[in-house]
């Protein structure tokens, strides 16, 4: 039988090499501002893919990815350590289909960090405002009261009834989950009109994690890879529509 | 891994701190009229909070909390003890998202209740009639027909017929989930137009209430918190709607 | 923890009180064709309720019953021995809420009538055409090609195409899942305009049942009942769309 | 307790008759493509069935039989072994109702090629393009890529971003989940109109898979049986839309 999680770690890379004191979680979300900062650094920085997460909970579809070839939906967890430090990310094709697997798939999250020694974790998404803004703020939510400073002295605003009262999915989960563990947890939304990939507000999400991780990384790239990004998603949610009505038809 | 029901009591209270003859549920619903009874009572008695209940049948959101801590969504169980009585209050922040799980909670909560030396359970709701009234009557329902006669003393009805054949939810699932434990189970639901927080409703509840319990209560500050209630109640609601949006989105 | 379903044999009756060759499953349907004929079987021949089952795929209410009482959803057996033969029926509040529930309980109810000794199951439903008909057919259905004979001779009719391909529900999934147990099994439909409790459609039924039991049963109450189970369904269908509006508020 | 899904083989055929080394899954999908060009193979080759599996997962309805008996839902396995090769194939009634049982059953279906010696998994599908085409291509995907080539060779065509992204249901899962398991997987996409059963697009599969087989296929009768499969499915999908409504219902 299936596990509902599967977890997979590439078994060429020593265990010893898959530990960070901090994880960055980029998992898709509302402008997918969140997946775009994560696979940015990833690339960026060169990090290398240690696990694969796959579940009963996503979507019950494989990706086809270029040249034909398929492969389950999945999460990943990639790793840098390098002059830049050492960090793990947290990216995948989809979050849960259900309320209980956010739930169930956060707590395999937080306790993969756990494992891994993670001290931190920074969670990103976006905040959606239904419009376009001049100004891009990044609206921001801690899991302990002291971290509240210095988030603030990067650039991150904490604005009482924003967002509403929650964040939902990984982004609110893994920092509430990650409390009894004594893992410290920032989430940073980026403002964002909706519905697409925004890499305006990616780059503003960027400058303020940055300025906290204390490195530096080049944005230049952040328009062109959202570009590419926004195709690709497109084409998924028309897939994922579509797949919504196939399903009610074979099921 | 998560368990789908964690309990967690507070570890600074003594296990004889945490027993009491009557629990009072107060959690969300119709005109929010039970959590705003026992939330008032919480604070005109100054009960202690002594243990929180987390789940993966409730939403799957951190709720933002002021000064921008989070914290995971919770059902939490507050006591009394003093001059007035030993009281156990259940209160939160959402109801079992799913039918399977609204037994499932509530069958854990009477076995609290069982394991705590509950011997009466008071359960707390509004009674949605859709319009306004001039006059809020209190539909009561009883899990032992001897109950009855007490009840109607107080000032609660016994009407045929309303609410149509059912109570939905822990206030009803926790009366009938007790009979087998030998718990006393009654339900006290306000009459209420409908979707606001109804102070007035709530002030007649628990009138009949403090009656039922032979003590009395100050009212006053009912309304002042209604307000409250009501500003953080459209913050959260507003978020919910939002969320489910953005689920279909994420997920 | 509660189970996800519960059978609870009245202690007060023996285990050899319980056994009987036939066993009549009238829940809730189309029409409430099989409710009305197996509950006024019930009460025609002075049936024993002899099993209570409880489960968390009814929908997450409490009855209330007359006097104020509440009684958590459930199934019920009923048992008749006497001079008209020895019989079970099946019947209850409602049937599961989920499609996995359906199974589930499906499953409980053949393992039950196996260990109580049934050796023939009658599923009796409604089989809704959509507009009013001079004649009621009774439509059947067999889970062994030799009972079909005598199903024809009582009156029943197998008729290519009708009902569409499928009986759902616990009316046919008993069918199914009885076969590998060795239980014979029968389910006769009456046809019926749709949402109105039927008691033309039933008393149709009740001919063709009886004949196939070798009894008579007098049909005269039946219209009378059919009246007070309107009064009484209209009911809790009402609180149940109201209750769907509540859970999405309150969940 | 009913398991979630059960697998019963034929008892009277013997183990080393279950084998073979590929598998043929064709269930119920956009166009009935795949259910078409399996189940004529298995009727031309004159494919024996070996296996039933049934499941929790399946809708709660039972399917009339001609003469009027029912039987289970399910998904069933037939073994052809001659002159033309040794194939097993997947067909059935429907697919799994829910996400999470899409994973489960697809993980059942690998897991029995496993341990029946399946190399190679052929899914078939149809791929709804939502208008009438004069020439009908057949998509494909692989799951390794050096399989590519030779479907290329047999007349599939590999086309960026068509379908959109994904595959959904068995026909991709089973390509994903038998990666692990070192099984080759190629799924062959009949372009079809979308819901009617579609003997051009099936035609146009069966002449790519069977030179993939090596072998023949006589296709005179893949129009007449898909005329009648067009009526036995209406008279389900018909069933299923009303049986929606029922179980909003009864339930």
């Amino acid at each position: 039988m299936m596990e509902d999680i599967t977890i997979r770690f590439e078994e060429s890379i020593a265990p010893e090499d898959r530990t960070a004191p901090i994880m960055i979680e980029g998992l898709p979300g509302i402008g997918h501002v969140g997946k775009l900062v994560a696979e940015h650094m990833i690339q960026e920085l060169g990090a290398v893919r240690i696990a694969e997460i796959n579940s009963i909970y996503f979507p019950p579809q494989v990706i086809i990815q270029e040249g034909g070839t398929v492969r389950l939906c999945n999460n990943e967890i990639y790793r840098y350590s390098g002059e830049k430090g050492t960090y793990l990310f947290l990216v995948g094709d989809f979050q849960s289909t259900s309320g209980e697997g956010h739930y169930l798939l956060s707590q395999v999250y937080v306790d993969i960090c756990h494992q891994l020694g993670v001290r931190r974790i920074y969670t990103i998404g976006g905040y959606g405002i239904g419009h376009f803004n001049e100004v891009t703020r990044v609206i921001a939510a801690v899991n302990r009261e002291d971290l509240r400073q210095q988030v603030e002295d990067a650039g991150g605003i904490f604005s009482e009834g924003e967002p509403g009262g929650g964040i939902i999915g990984a982004a609110g989960l893994m920092l509430g989950l990650s409390i009894p563990l004594g893992i410290e947890g920032i989430c940073l939304m980026g403002e964002t009109s909706g519905y697409l990939v925004d890499p305006r507000s990616a780059t503003t999400v960027l400058s303020v994690l940055t300025k906290l991780l204390g490195i530096e990384i080049d944005d230049a790239k952040l328009t062109e890879r959202a570009g590419e990004m926004e195709v690709a998603l497109q084409r998924l949610l028309e897939q994922e529509r579509k797949s919504e009505e196939e399903l009610s038809y074979i099921g």
